[in-house]
């Protein structure tokens, strides 16, 4: 598994995080998710062999999120 | 029908004003809600012989948010 931390804008409350959560978990090869609302962070665990970095993105920014 | 605005602390996004329209409706007697985050306000149409304004304040904040 890999680890990446993007920052993502526009997230506000816990129905954010959890829409973040939620998209991310649908995806084959993503393991465990943690959201810092104070620090407009999404951390993620992968498996590079099963999802790329953009559809971790496309995913999040499908929720109505900016990934930077 | 009677017509109330209440002051709701909290409310930041739009999963928020889903989740207080949402509790809101399922009130007997209550008819059209409409949310500002701008201005921090829900506007609710009910009627007083079905529903009581401590019953709407509860809805809210048994989502979570602060009725002022």
């Amino acid at each position: 598994m890999e680890k990446i931390t993007l920052t993502v804008l526009g997230m506000s409350c816990g129905h954010c995080e959890k829409a973040v959560k939620g998209a991310l978990a649908e995806l084959d090869g993503v393991g465990d998710v943690s959201v810092s609302l104070a620090d407009k962070t999404v951390t993620i665990e992968f498996d590079a062999n099963k999802v790329k970095v953009d559809q971790l993105k496309e995913a999040i920014e499908d929720q109505g999120y900016d990934v930077q």
